[in-house]
């Protein structure tokens, strides 16, 4: 496809308003040097752009713009919105964010702006307003940023402002008390209304027990995707306002990963190209990563994305932050592409001197040096984007394998009273993702509501702990599986409804059809008890399930391995398949370990012979495909010591990074990166 | 004794408001089958009974009740006043709790009424007084429960109004701030008052140290003593409500075991009968459970009690839920019968659909079936109940231990500031209620305050952990001993008189006579550290203490055992006891560990020839005996494995839940139970 | 020098009021049998005092001045200020302080008066000025102690008035919102102010992040120097009042040895004299206490201190509390002496019988008897004080070796975000005393801004992690050092300026040149994590760094040891040392453990040839220097087992406990304590 920038941008947030003036331009030689061609600027201005209710100051930033204009530069302009003026907070209080202990928040922080406020609307959206107006034919003005990481940090708000609001989103969506009533099982403790005005948020001192729990499961759902399209008509107010100057250039805003609070396939619908920031912990796996580059495309449809934000060195908000090692930024900035980024982009170009992310590292550290291990990397890593990366944009990443994502779900499972807490969405659908990832096969995320034509796209369709049924969801999945598709699921799915109450007949609710199963009983284990599962082909050890075991009676379906151990469902089935018209229902009663995924997923991929390739542990490989035919295929090593990997499927391909063909076996150093382009 | 029903009741919650109208019958009739003959309702209506202040509407509790009386099932009604309509909270705030931190709830939750509201109190009243009005004579009735588990959850309440009411109190109880001065100790860090308005309630920005503890201790002991009271003072305004109506039903409310807020005691002298809601957590030992209801029958004063709610299945509110075993809820069932339950009732008869509860356990469970293992355990336990339970109702527990409960003491054990936080009352009272539960001997719990007589009728009487002494129970315990009675004491007992201040001369204050010893100093263990105790003879092991060691000065006293290891007072008393008159008194100077209060206990229960019976590890027995003479023995088998238990006792008996005679060794299945009538 | 007190005073805190005035003189003669020879009274008597607004009663106190002037006690007379009495909050509730959360205190506790109420200052004027008016000629009065432990469990005050009086301080400090703008580099996340009302203190719900960090670090750091003035203000006021009545009584407070709210060097400056309370953990090492004492020392410019309170037995505030061992207050006690002490005071004489300290441990335990072994130890300890003691009053601790200890780093150390949350600023000096400690060293504390002719009367000056260099101080130190000095510093040194912003330039900014490295990047280390470093000749083991590892490049420095281990930078010097001028600055780029610090430090003291002494491990000496020349040598068994020490410095010296001459080894029991005078 077409790509959505001329040049490979390499480059990121840059805040020389933090610096004396004088040392702006030798800051843009020195990132010249790195080979950096791009900046994220004004992302935390708008204190700086106005200084009053009736006034607007845009003369640093022109300075600013102008500098970066006279060195080429591309420009990914912020709106400056994610952090609130002092005055703004002081003269209308209202502005900001109401906690879930009913603490109102004060002047402070960032990303905490309150998403019903009419001010902070009307305000957000003039100055993006004014700021397009004014900047809309910069040269290499290439993308609009709209605010920052939405909902990082802030929480969701509990104000007096945003319970009227939620009171008239109810009213709107449920029409009677009466509905109201019957969706949320109101009946319940008492909590049966009669005036819309009995209607409190899930505070802490009401409903709510934490912030993912409530007394009324239905009240949290429905407040949580309330302010979740509160906040993204924040963003939609202030896209429309740029529009209204600038009527080509792509507006987006830097998403999550696997955020929590906004369901991005809402949020991307409104984009118009998804952007995001990449912040693995020190022990996130690189599946897990993968995986959060997978679902980003993924809400984007599958079109390439921009890689907004990672650190050039360790971040700072950790316990303890250690150094990245030599070639570890490397290393993540080519998974990044391999998933289907078409930006390698920084936060931050030059590390600040206050402030609390001060030790979070930069391009240009502390001690301003060219010499420093990490602007050398930086450079050396921008000399080869420069060199091969506008090869790859636009290219395609093609997937016969899809996860469905589901934020209902996400919101439901984790906001359970029981059975267990031990459950994080992520986590589960992780545990689905990796053994696909360790076979090295592309895996597209989409959401349940796919209809039936998307499905048929695939040959293998996954739903992980999917406890959400939406309305239409089962008859596609019947659909799609009755005419040959393979689908797989289990433990927790299907329990609910839209509503968030529970499916009555027996789980997993409207899928225990397709999948030929009652689940009649959840058993929950102790944190770190586990199941012994058998039956089935384990390569390494005995596989074993954990969290919860669901009692299954097989009514249709076939068991695939059962439940080992002394208890008292010890040999009733673990895991079952269920022939369902032309293609097969797996259900998983247990979230495996990963000894117990690869053995269940393995003949699954096999037997539909999906493209799988086999790498050393450690090595992995991602193929972006391009409109020409071009395979580049992208082999990574995670690991912090070298292999050597035979890999037949590189043989006669063009080592773009090392130079010449591959006629051998590769040796990958630490982190090592290969990019082989086959024609 | 003459029984309070004229049938052995098998049931328990029913919500029926909370499914649709066309499936009530159906449930009943499930219920049948499942042998179940009674239900409680109406427990959280509230919100449906009363639609607004002036407005009640009985309709579709009318419509439940017809369907009840159609299938002859027994009623308790419950006045459904334990969680506030949210339209009340809204119009009067003052109605609901403000916790400790001073942050004042809004609608939501339950148990939650601030106590003291006059607004509470009249609509509450009136309320159960058109309920009594109306169903008093409702064929079936066979109780009225007020409320629900009062203060369960809730926490105290902290707002201006209880603050104000608490002055008051406090004006009845020391006439001047004089007297309250000097009762408090207020001289203390300058907390000399001199006028009532200065009284705080131990709020945590005030005098309060969490909710145990507090600057000045006799702030924290007066306020836990008003607050319970005005709880109380919530029941009997109802229960008075409802005598207008209906004069002899009888009149309860569901009690918690060993919870801390209310003096149980107290309580039980309100209600025409004791019921109790017993819900152990995974690790409970089957002793606290024992222990939980002797003490329940213990403040009823020794009569048969109502087991108001259990689980059929997995509770839901535990970080992870595991489903009760095959026979575990059988097990517990004839444990509480056991102990003195004369009815077996749960929570719930059928499942919620939404709210936090819904995966709580119930007979009719999601799938509605029948065929589920928890509704064919709960069919065949109503089926062995029906044919049985009758004989056993109004038999007694006949004891000759008494164990001392004292809820002052409970306050102010875990209110010290130092010498450690390591005490939990009750497992406290549980450390020496297990020895006597291992060798099967029926335990009494009585009030710390019980006159002479009533200590003259147990050959034993411990009491643990009396930290509070109040007026008088030095005097009876010593009447007691020196006309032959044993008694046991020891660590931390006699430290406080009533005010919660120190009794100056030596611990254990006037307690110092009756045991001979002096306790200089008070040593603090750390949480993983125990202390060897020498001399007893220990089947298991080395005895040792934990959590405390007394510093102990025989005054009179001799040493039973000294402690061991390497500190200083190596080789100083650690178990001492007195001859006083014709008595006995003990003193244990630490927690002793299983084995070592197994080692101390054994030969005082086979001195004093306490009906002792020994059974194999995990086996229990009890007794109750009718008035006709018989005996009643249930044998339990707590292990999830078989065992054969041989007990002479039982040769000759009549096996009433197998049929026939014992006249062998008994074969206990997993979770086995046996119950034998002997003449 | 000339003692302050004509004897040493033996005695601490008397709480009479507490008690009946009929058991008054009892006591006190219990006391004197204990060789008390001190009372220090008044501490919490505000309320009792002064019963309103506009009344005084000092009836009571003149009872028990009179008593104590009748028995010839030497009276430390407190001003009764550190607890508001209760009609004071609640007439003028802003007198009391609101907590970084908004919550605003109700009456209750202690040491939580707002530091910048008007009223507060007025009313404890008064009181103070009204006091030293009444007792200023009260035979044996010898001190005045001003109100107690300021700021001690209290924190910092976040009220509406503090927040104006910030402002108003701000205005002062930085003059214009501009220059405060840069100072705070507020242009971090749209923090840029146009108005002083803008200012927001580092409240939770603002920019604080949690007590210790903060999203513009030089808001928090300013906070806390305007709160720390703030309270000392309230100290001179009071101090100030009473030397309206009394010209020549000493006037101190006391202090909290390394309590991080108040910067003591400043308060010191502001005191007659130090007085401080120790209270050392359970598992506080010996070390750590000494230098606690020193750095009281060094506060108050060498001269000798207060120990105003330590226990006689446990302390009650921990979780669990052991007794005090016996002997080990004697220890304790002549530590103290050691490091300085010219007294040894206790809380308390009697152990209370309500509030929440009555479990703390007194002279006159709850039992009131004299054969407690507490009473008796303390009697022993009063014996040998009242012998001994005031021979050594007025010598001093003669040091040639200077630790910096710097609030402003303390402060910014735990301040900052990343690159760990693993510091403690009082640890990481303790890192560095200690090696000193075991050799016996005695070390003085310094600001760190001290001016060069103080550096120089040191032969080695050491600043652990002094992350903030104040202006003029890197000067000082390279004169300091060029002029033949030795200079110790390392990891987190010179990061920050004064306004708490990175230098730019490199790590350690100003300290670059002195120290002759670049640090360029700070690994952070996780919790149990360690990294090997090799070269150096350690005694014990392989030395270890852990927390952080700085990456350092000699820029002129000699690398004395490297990383080991497997890392990218195994190799690079982890400590070095710069020739500068004719001294010498050594880098330590992480935190060793007590092997590697030893290894570190051992040539460093032999190479100056300081007087380090050695000693069997647990054997400490310590020497007081009389002006007549006489040297008393304090040696001390810390250990719970003998040691047999053979000192030769000790030879022929005079054994003032034991009598006589030492002529061989020192037989030292467990916790044995010998003094020595040499001539």
């Amino acid at each position: 496809m077409k790509p959505t920038f001329s040049s490979f941008l390499f480059g990121g947030d840059w805040n020389p308003e933090q610096w004396p003036e004088d040392t702006w331009e030798e800051d843009i030689e020195k990132l010249e040097d790195a080979h950096i061609n791009e900046a994220t600027i004004n992302v935390f201005s708008w204190a700086l752009l106005q200084p009053s209710e009736d006034r607007y100051d845009f003369s640093m930033l022109d300075k600013i713009v102008v500098l970066l204009v006279k060195h080429r530069f591309n420009i990914v302009m912020a709106t400056g919105t994610a952090a609130l003026p002092a005055w703004m907070v002081r003269t209308h209080p209202e502005v900001i964010r109401t906690d879930q202990e009913g603490k109102h928040r004060v002047f402070g922080g960032r990303h905490n702006f309150c998403p019903t406020s009419e001010y902070f609307r009307q305000a957000s959206g003039a100055l993006a307003g004014h700021l397009a107006e004014r900047y809309a034919d910069t040269p290499g003005l290439v993308a609009w940023h709209v605010g920052n990481e939405y909902g990082g940090g802030g929480g969701l708000c509990y104000c007096e402002g945003c319970a009227r609001a939620f009171r008239v989103w109810l009213k709107e969506k449920y029409g009677t008390v009466q509905a109201l009533n019957q969706a949320w099982c109101a009946n319940f403790w008492s909590h049966t209304i009669y005036d819309w005005d009995d209607v409190v948020p899930p505070v802490i001192n009401g409903d709510g027990i934490g912030e993912n729990k409530c007394v009324i499961s239905g009240l949290q759902m429905d407040y949580r995707r309330f302010q979740e399209q509160a906040q993204l008509a924040c963003f939609t107010n202030e896209r429309d306002a740029i529009r209204r100057h600038d009527g080509s250039t792509p507006i987006t805003t830097n998403l999550m990963g696997t955020f929590k609070d906004l369901d991005y396939f809402e949020w991307a619908r409104q984009m118009d190209l998804v952007s995001w920031d990449n912040y693995p912990g020190m022990d996130t796996p690189p599946s897990f990563t993968a995986m959060s580059h997978d679902l980003m495309r993924g809400v984007g449809g599958g079109r390439p994305f921009m890689l907004m934000e990672q650190t050039p060195n360790q971040q700072n908000w950790f316990p303890f932050c250690k150094v990245k090692r030599p070639g570890e930024v490397r290393r993540l900035s080519w998974q990044a592409v391999a998933h289907g980024a078409d930006t390698v982009q920084f936060f931050q170009m030059k590390q600040s001197r206050g402030g609390c992310e001060r030790f979070h590292g930069a391009v240009i550290d502390h001690s301003g040096s060219e010499e420093s291990r990490v602007f050398k990397e930086t450079a050396a890593l921008g000399a080869e984007l420069n060199r091969v990366g506008a090869r790859l944009m636009g290219s395609r990443v093609v997937a016969k394998v899809a996860i469905m994502f589901d934020w209902q779900s996400y919101w439901s499972l984790e906001g359970c009273v029981g059975p267990t807490a031990g459950f994080s969405y992520p986590q589960e659908v992780h545990r689905f993702y990796r053994p696909l990832y360790r076979r090295n096969l592309a895996v597209d995320f989409i959401p349940s509501t796919s209809p039936v034509e998307t499905l048929k796209k695939y040959d293998l369709v996954l739903a992980p702990a999917l406890i959400s049924l939406l309305p239409g969801v089962a008859d596609h999945l019947e659909s799609y599986v009755s005419d040959g598709g393979t689908f797989v699921t289990g433990y927790m799915a299907g329990i609910h409804d839209e509503r968030d109450l529970v499916v009555p007949g027996g789980y997993p609710g409207v899928l225990r059809r397709l999948t030929g199963v009652w689940v009649e009983e959840i058993d929950a284990l102790a944190p770190d008890e586990t199941i012994p599962v058998e039956g089935l082909a384990a390569v390494d050890g005995q596989p074993a399930g954990q969290i919860v075991a669901s009692l299954i009676h097989c009514e249709g379906a076939k068991p695939l391995a059962s439940y080992g151990g002394g208890d008292f469902y010890a040999g009733s089935p673990a895991l079952t398949v269920n022939d369902f018209g032309r293609g097969r229902a797996y259900f998983v009663g247990t979230p495996l370990d990963e000894a117990g995924m690869d053995a269940f997923m393995d003949p699954i991929v096999d037997g539909l012979g999906l493209p799988a390739v086999d790498t050393p542990k450690d090595v992995s490989i991602s193929i972006r495909q391009s409109d020409d035919g071009t395979r580049y295929v992208i082999v990574i090593n995670s690991a912090r010591s070298p292999i050597t990997a035979d890999l037949p499927l590189l043989r006669g391909g063009e080592d773009l990074l090392a130079g010449g063909r591959v006629s051998g076996p590769l040796d990958l150093p630490p982190y090592g990166v290969a990019l082989v382009a086959l024609a």
